[in-house]
């Protein structure tokens, strides 16, 4: 048997999540026919975690095993030749016999994109501005004008070792079933993550918040990004995050950002540098 | 009544181009729906010309007649909260009552984007890179090197007042019947076109061909770069252009380039400055 990790990047509109589903293209299921097509090897990839429809990547990571033995090289370039342009193989490598993409995982880094429609000028007015076509289907287009200082305050409060409960998925029971599917954590989900980095930055058209974690419940960056989005409009206080990690409770929160904006940037496997 | 002159940017991808179609999404379609939904009126608004299914615009223009009076700026942002995010009105304006996008359009310019997957470096070895699902709807993801030292002298014998027949499409009975229902030219099309300016640039990962002319035939700027990668292959000579436009024979260019690649950048209609 051959070990792999895949690092895939993918532009998530056209599929429904990461995730197999019959019927549905997911970004899984056309990785494992675009395996099964090249070796015959019925395999399924396994993610470092899964992402929801729309949701894109720049360095998600897949691993599996082959019975067939294939050059590095050629494995990359065969699974290009097959898989559709919107997912690519940026490295293909021979990987330990116990690795596995999610288990193996130490940090997970996002990135996400808001285009602020309604931003203020010098003189404090909103102009109304125009979000491309070629740049909606990977930022959140937000109508209000937004305080990026409170913004960068509040992502701060993320920093350190928080249980993040209030940052979970609305529906507890849905996300115990779904990390207990995937074997995360037996017994349900820890909540207790840790945040080693976390900041908002004003890049070109864009505000851009960055998140690197020990790991993510379902929907956590998309729940935060709601709830900064919140703080830059002014719905909620720059100060108040500590109170809402306190609360352990979704309904603390702002509401959920859409998947437009999100990307799984890189998963790190404390690899010597 | 009042008349409109619309100036919109579209991704191209979801649509099967500008033309209506029953049944199937275009933009002309989508945008007639939209003008409906706001005002209650049946208009079919003209291009100032069709793109191909997968044909980009950065500001393709359109005109329409309404009997409503709607101030300019309403027109603008009630239409853009109607349309998809992937058509943007970028300016709604009143127009004289005998403007047309198609017929007052004194010239337009295109944009075509190469990426090059095996971009020979300084030892003149071509590495293989791979195209970003990100960029792979606007680009024509090219397999071969290319010299682009060849491709800028080919570009430039375009410019001038030539017959572009070589260039138009490969159904000349098909041309000549959609650009006369389009009633551009009674008669047949006048394969006669002026290039203002014809050019290829290295820009960051892309090589990219700019091309601005009074007019231009069904696939012809298409038909162009297919003939300009030829030539930056090494299959075509860089000195061969004014004998391929001297044939008046399409057989004699170069393939017809991906539709993905090509954006509709501006029309000019000689507006005061």
């Amino acid at each position: 048997m051959s070990h792999w990790k895949l690092t895939l990047s993918y532009d998530g509109t056209p599929y429904h999540g990461w995730q197999v589903q019959p019927g549905l293209p997911t970004v899984q299921g056309t990785l494992a026919e675009a395996i099964a097509e090249l070796t015959g090897e019925q395999v399924l990839p396994q993610g470092s975690g899964r992402t929801d429809a729309g949701v894109h990547a720049l360095g998600q990571v897949a691993s599996f095993s082959l019975r067939a033995p294939i050059p590095e090289a050629n494995l990359q370039r065969a699974l290009n030749r097959i898989l559709p342009p919107s997912i690519r193989v940026q490295r293909a490598e021979e990987a330990a016999e116990d690795f596995h993409a999610r288990a193996s995982a130490r940090r997970k880094s996002y990135e996400y994109r808001v285009f602020e429609r309604r931003r203020r000028g010098p003189d404090g007015k909103a102009a109304e501005r125009i979000c491309s076509p070629f740049l909606a289907p990977f930022v959140w287009d937000c109508r209000w004008p937004l305080d990026i200082t409170a913004m960068q305050e509040a992502a701060a409060a993320f920093v350190g070792r928080h249980d993040f409960m209030s940052f979970g998925a609305s529906d507890p029971e849905l996300t115990r079933r779904r990390e207990a599917e995937e074997g995360e954590e037996p017994g349900g989900p820890n909540p207790v993550k840790t945040m080693f980095s976390s900041r908002v930055d004003r890049e070109g058209d864009l505000l851009t918040y960055r998140v690197t974690g020990s790991g993510f419940l379902h929907h956590m960056v998309r729940n935060m990004v709601g709830t900064l989005v919140e703080v830059g409009r002014g719905s909620i206080r720059a100060d108040a995050m500590e109170g809402i990690l306190a609360a352990r409770d979704r309904g603390h929160a702002g509401p959920t950002a859409p998947a437009t904006g999100l990307f799984l940037v890189s998963v790190d496997y404390g690899d010597p540098a």
